[in-house]
């Protein structure tokens, strides 16, 4: 078995609306450092596949025709191996 | 200058209802081997803060008051040092 942990942003030339919102928001509150926010999404994926190999093409398959807009939005992941 | 990424996801007590879609969708699609899928949010947050463990606490503190939901969620965090 496997977990793949996706992380999903948008294309640094995309605005990012949220992450503006979150920072602003920071702001008015008493943190002074914040300097950049970006926000994504976060995918935890549990797959029965044979090998990393395999796990590593479902998951960049499925990323790109599901998980993401790949108009707007970039992704990457790691796999490691889990026991149950 | 400090990245921190922080991760935010539901409670393993709480309906992932995201997650839940997601899966159902990618067993519709060709992909058989899919276990479990958790949905949750990503951050990655730039702070000017002057050491690794003032820039640690600012973002526990935020996190808490603002990025999630204590009730229902939890989140983990990384935190690297950046030179730009």
């Amino acid at each position: 078995m496997f977990l793949a942990k996706i992380y999903v942003t948008y294309k640094p030339s995309i605005l990012d609306p949220k992450g503006e919102t979150v920072k602003d928001a920071l702001q008015r509150m008493e943190y002074t450092g914040i300097e950049d926010v970006v926000m994504g999404k976060y995918f935890e994926i549990k797959l029965s596949s044979s090998d990393a190999t395999s796990a590593a093409k479902e998951v960049e398959s499925f990323s790109e025709k599901l998980l993401i807009n790949v108009n707007m939005e970039v992704f990457r992941y790691e796999i490691e191996a889990i026991t149950e």
